[in-house]
């Protein structure tokens, strides 16, 4: 079946639920659900393993934890604080044995995307609200941040090519020579298959970014084996592409076909006719003017407003040990 | 057939292409397109004539002039300059007999919509483009414009109710009475029907704004019976409603079908099924989540940003009879 | 001495610091100071109680509480909420009598100034946070507000004259009109007589808005002689006029002289030079290039957005009885 | 007279104009002003040529060009023309004998300064309007800007300490490590001596950046020698520093006192005792709150946005050989 036609996501927890099972019994993937009592977050953390798993998934060797709620994106302080607060101990836990912690440990957030086109405009966001501190060594000599057990943060918008003409791996890859990081945080806007993930979920991993990932749809890798350090990527999804919208059309369509033909004894056929038709239809659909068409909800601008909010907030948590004030 | 699925269009030239014919032959309807010699822009006048034309075209009486290019939103002073004076010279006409170069003519523009979300700050942003000279009468006694030959220009950005907690149409009605405007101009993203529509379209008419209307849905309508004064409104339509995107995918898939089945002799069974399959399928895809759900391509903020100067500047041409300096 | 020049600000209790008392001593008006138990938050009532008063303060008779501390505009989010309490508690206090706990009580908020000017933009950032109630009426039915015991908020960014053409007061007449509001709240950036209040000070009264005020200079009053409801007013000092640091230097430069010739016999002829000289010397410097000009802190951007979330949040907290969620 | 009070400029025609003659006799400085036939832009060459000059004029050996018109931040559409082209030709000359026009001259173009600082804004918004081109290189092969005789473009927005942790130079050390660039323009807000001078003048400079300059006083030099490529600076002062009011207002006063004193044969005393008095006094006015404070015209924003785009275009006119379009 050559022709299958696959709409991407950028979740890895989509792309298990593609799969009959509960993803469990995928080969060489690891899964694990659960809630912290009391917390209305969903937590999932799927593992790929090797491979194997890479090739079922589409997804890079690693571990990727997702939090999921309805209400993330709405305002309301005392809920955000929960999961900016489980943010920050998913970091920690994901970097465990990274040994963050010791003295002069710094880390590079950077803040990929757009910044003037709304939906892809999380990683800026979150750059303005995060609070630097690689500038106070300079300022007040170095024992300021190690007497205060701080790591060093600092941050960068590398912009996008059509502004910089420039990939954002080149930017890295300059200021990492020069500055010296010991790990990245890549703050990205996703492609998400479901609408209901939009501004729901915020995913955490510890494989970077990949080409044709992101709202953006990046064209180089930002990974431990391209930068030199490790990277860990926090994303959410904020577009659909029209892409995923027509897929799910046709297949639903198909299924209530084939019922409907199965008491005319056809049912066999429509399903036969399906994988074939079903990608033909859908890239005459697409063609031309689709490609880069993406579903956003009308409220993306004050879901990418909180939630960038919340991960700058999980971000101080984690490496400052307490809330911003 | 009671269970068509209607998916709305802003633009009458698309209610225009959804009959079989090409539009000149529906009942109550007149239909007129050209081209201005050496002009890139195609030029349509849709005219609904009487309550036939209104039921068929699903829109009031009144006429619709659309200016449609491929390049119009591009970054091009030259070409940019001659869609404003396309535009210039479309507005004066449908103001002819309307005499508004009478002294002390006064015209409010109103920038509808919201200026935090994207595909929806088209008229927002025009605002912040338009000179207006409402106030040099004050500042400069009543001579100065008169003496110009210049009308009365105010505007105002009513925003949306989210914000305001009133309709425009409570906002703009205050006004009126306040500082009796002739006619009001009312700037408003649109919704199409087709992507390729996006961004490539002007749509100036008569009629004012009516329910349901644009990118944000216009509860109330903005018209000559509702304010008292005659409304002229100026659109560009900005996303595609996902609902158009699923209504196109159903039927794209019945047609490929039934030419398929009917080598079995079962097209005429798919043939009649679909209607109500077609309903009963694009409610049950679009129930819950893709109620609100907008297309919109990426590059929709700069879409806006040219559109917007282009939009500005037909304005300044046609009242102030010169591009603005 | 009619040469008397006057630096303007818009706070009473720097026109009450011009005198050399306390202020309690001033014919016409009544001081009040205090701090609330552990509370960093220095509070001062100005009662302005007639004619004498009037013309001793500039400023008409009514009452003007103000709130200030150093850490006003810092982003610490215990303290912030602090403020919004105090700022609550004053509303509420100053609203006394006025019943506004009424079903259907309906107050419109109007945040005044210019957008895109950052040092006036305090009202068009406060009216960014507000969260409107009265479209929920609309939406949800009579009964809606009343059974929460909500009174109906409503909102508005008139814009500037040199946007919009028109005055704030006929955008706010036109409105008032319209949907019928018992009290406008009015949020508006000021000027200040000197630097330490930038962005340390909130003021509050109950006397509107008067002509020459703010950061932009108001035209016309919106007080309740001249909209027909009362106006209560809500400002920050985001400028020092350049004119005032003009002043303070020639004032700091006479007193220096002065002390310097009294040991030559020459200080009564530098004394008595001083206030033509003075007057003359000001109008010279500040012609013609200063009259506009204004001084403004580096970090106004930041000040003006946490502010601007305090003064939301105190709005919220004074009507809808806790903290918006 | 060591306690001379100097109040910075980065400005050097505003350097020049402190020295009581026309600057050309100032040792190791050349001077060159003129008009271009026509134009109402005044042109100002000021040659800093050695050691003596460097010097007298507090600024390093090297070409300062200055375009200078009242109406130069003006919305005026063939006037910014004019300037950009003026710009434009005024940048080939600075380059003269660097063969620019040399196939794969690559040019980064760094827009310092705070984006969210109105008057700090120029860079990164000159940035918005930039016309990248690297990237089509890569997207389009090798030979796509050679066969235009384009040179390659890229720009950055490097941001400032507080919000990135990192020095402008850091980033653009790595940033040129990685990508080569021949030359680096970098487009800065300046600080002025004169407030006739806001927004009216663009100042050109083969020297780069150094310490102390610009709106956001930048703690480490951007030049030749610090980042191992050529730097031209392009910049507009958008403020005067409140202690250049101070100091004018004190001078005057000076003035003014000496001229009245002299009648009464006191005019020396006051000329002795200025010297000292004036620093001591500016110093204690400007103690503590002053420091950091600046004086900025309210339609500054106006101002950064059109002259943002006048240098954007002068930029494409120089190194694209046409206008954008």
């Amino acid at each position: 079946m050559e022709n299958t036609f696959e709409v991407r996501t950028d979740l890895a927890v989509e792309e298990k639920e593609s799969f009959p099972g509960d993803g469990g019994e995928i080969s060489g993937v690891s899964l694990r659900e659960w809630h912290r009592s009391g917390s209305r977050i969903k937590m999932t953390e799927v593992k790929i393993l090797d491979k194997k798993g890479e090739k079922a998934m589409g997804k890079p060797v690693g571990t990727y934890i997702t939090l999921e709620a309805d209400e993330l994106s709405k305002k309301d302080e005392d809920y955000h604080r929960e999961v900016s607060e489980e943010l920050a101990s998913q970091i920690e836990r994901l970097l465990e044995g990274k040994k963050f912690r010791k003295p002069d440990f710094h880390v590079l957030v950077a803040g990929l995307g757009n910044s003037s086109v709304t939906p892809d405009s999380l990683g800026p966001r979150v750059l303005n609200n995060l609070q630097v501190t690689r500038h106070l060594k300079v300022q007040y000599g170095d024992d300021f941040l190690k007497g205060r057990s701080m790591p060093i943060i600092s941050g960068i918008v590398p912009g996008v090519m059509a502004q910089t003409g420039m990939e954002s791996a080149e930017i890295l890859k300059g200021i990492i020579m020069e500055t010296k990081p010991d790990l990245i945080i890549a703050i990205d806007a996703l492609a998400a298959r479901s609408v209901k993930r939009l501004g729901t979920t915020i995913q955490l991993t510890d494989t970077g970014i990949h080409p044709g990932s992101g709202v953006g749809n990046h064209r180089v890798s930002l990974t431990k084996d391209s930068l030199g350090i490790p990277v860990m990527a926090i994303g959410v999804p904020t577009v659909v592409g029209a892409a995923a919208i027509v897929h799910d059309t046709v297949s639903a369509m198909i299924g209530a076909l084939s019922n409907k033909m199965e008491t005319k004894g056809m049912g066999d056929f429509v399903e036969k006719l399906s994988s074939d038709d079903q990608y033909n239809l859908i890239k005459e659909l697409l063609e031309p003017e689709f490609g880069a068409l993406y579903v956003t909800p009308p409220d993306i601008d004050e879901t990418v407003k909180e939630l960038s909010f919340t991960i700058s907030e999980g971000i101080h948590l984690a490496f400052l040990g307490q809330e911003e004030s």
